[in-house]
């Protein structure tokens, strides 16, 4: 049998279909007589995949009409002042810090410095909550949009482009039925990624380096949220356990030398890999999974310009 | 000769000037017919240092007239919407929470669902931001006076207590030419601790495990903020350079094990710790420091319910 038994997708074609709506959508701004929206990067460190990251932003921009400034600090202590003077300058639509900055717990006061209304990653603590408690809206009429932060919403676009999401359920239980296992429990992907899919009907399994948590959507209708429950210490038996019947595995480990173990995943699951380090080993998952999606990044960046205009748009409405 | 050199001050004396304050204020709100300001605390884990706490600010919010009620949390996974009912919930006045619940960044997050309006402890990251930039309103009409985080308040209104703080020089500026060394970086204390004093003039050197900074208010007048310098990483030997000419050292080192070196301490100079922990040798210290504050504790529960009272002040004005 030479029948491959699965497909590796990559993000730039998932990207694809999002990067060309975003330049629809500019194309119809600059038709109406209207600039080009500026996003405006900070770099504060020398790590160079910041800087790779940077330019790949800077020429994705580009390729859609949107204008896209890097400003570079020499001395970090200035960022914040660079922040705060971008947040009042009307001529800045996004913008997005490099980070670490600091590399410990300052970064996420800086990350809160950034103005709600042009931060286009949705790193703001009020997108979080949204996102936790499946809150659509930043106001009470309805009429501003709120938004995800843009590593959970990429998987999410991703697994809808996998049709991991079914579309012929109601909208907020298209995972019904579905299991995930998702490898990282930080505050700005792992967490909320398992509250989004629990939200959308799935049974989430949260792997973090100390235990495991179960995310279901459980019965906490009034503060519409998700609900958890503690499995016992990550160990290779329960690890191994959550994954045996998994649909999906969602990987996100920032190092390189974590790999997750062929053997757990289950013939014809999905893999994901949001970690900038290559979670799965390549060469083996391609004989398990269904489908991999090895890199997310340009699906984030995608999301991320998606932001954008949305955030815009509801800058608009509030200048109205 | 024996004169003692020293005074150790009990954070006691100084706390009851603003408990009798705050009893005062509250009296007159019951006189005017007004119910009793009611704090809510939250304690979702099992720390008896907690709830020693928990009891100590019943008592002493019992002694002012102020309610308190303590909700306790068997499953710390309750306690999100736990909070978001008592944000909404007109009856309570004031939130405080008992950390650490999760004992990781999910603290964090909890720690800014607490509603601004009620955070009595002054955690909201606004407060910090407010506090880096020496912006004393929330509003721009400047009605609504903003607050600060309760530790560094304790502090600064010790440092006061002690004439270290000099009422002749104009407010803003009352620590200039004093030179302080703050051992603690914390996002929560450490850093904006030093800030504090830097902004009223003073020269601080921030030291934590990594390095030693130096805060000044240098001349980023545009944004009201501090300077930052880096003097090198935290070695023996720069530490006792900037302890040499001080006249305060605060300690706030979370470690039963960790003592500042009493050969460092300038002769004459004030020593403050905030630790839970004595990070001062007692016997020591006495004989080499003119003022010696071993806990700040009760100072920080007075400036959390004068915190209370300044927050309630707010709320009534928004809805006149």
């Amino acid at each position: 049998m030479s029948l491959k038994p699965g497909r590796t997708i990559l993000a730039s074609s998932i990207a694809k279909l999002y990067l060309e709506e975003i330049k629809t959508r500019v194309a119809a701004l600059r038709a109406a007589g209207r600039r080009a929206p500026l996003l405006v990067g900070f770099l504060a460190n020398d790590d160079p995949a910041s800087e790779t990251y940077a330019n790949w932003t800077g020429k994705t921009c580009e390729s859609l009409g949107i204008s896209y400034e890097l400003r570079k600090f020499e001395d970090r202590d200035y960022l914040e002042e660079g922040i705060m003077a971008a947040n009042g300058d009307d001529a800045v639509d996004g913008i997005m810090v490099y980070f670490p900055v600091f590399g410990n717990a300052q970064d996420q006061y800086l990350q809160q410095i950034v103005s709600r209304e042009k931060d286009v990653e949705g790193l703001n603590l009020v997108y979080y909550q949204n996102l936790y408690h499946n809150v659509r809206w930043l106001d009470d009429a309805r009429q501003l949009k709120s938004i995800l932060p843009c590593t959970p919403l990429a998987v999410v676009k991703i697994l809808e482009y996998l049709k991991i999401y079914n579309p012929l359920l109601p909208e907020g239980n298209q995972m019904y039925g579905k299991k995930c296992v998702v490898v990282n429990r930080s505050e700005i992907v792992g967490r909320p990624l398992a509250a989004l899919l629990a939200n959308d009907g799935a049974v989430t399994y949260s792997v973090d380096v100390n235990n495991i948590q179960k995310f279901t959507r459980g019965e906490k209708l009034k503060f519409q949220r998700h609900h958890v429950e503690d499995l016992g210490d990550n160990s290779p038996e329960l690890l191994q356990e959550v994954c045996r019947d998994a649909d999906v595995i969602i990987t996100g480990v920032p190092s390189a030398n974590y790999k997750f173990p062929t053997e757990y995943i289950p013939e014809g699951a999905a893999c994901i890999n949001f970690s900038s380090f290559k979670n799965f080993v390549d060469e083996e998952v391609k004989n398990k999974a269904s489908l991999y999606v090895p890199m997310t990044g340009k699906v984030t960046i995608a999301m991320l310009l998606r932001n954008m205009l949305r955030l815009a748009e509801n800058r608009e409405k509030l200048a109205q």
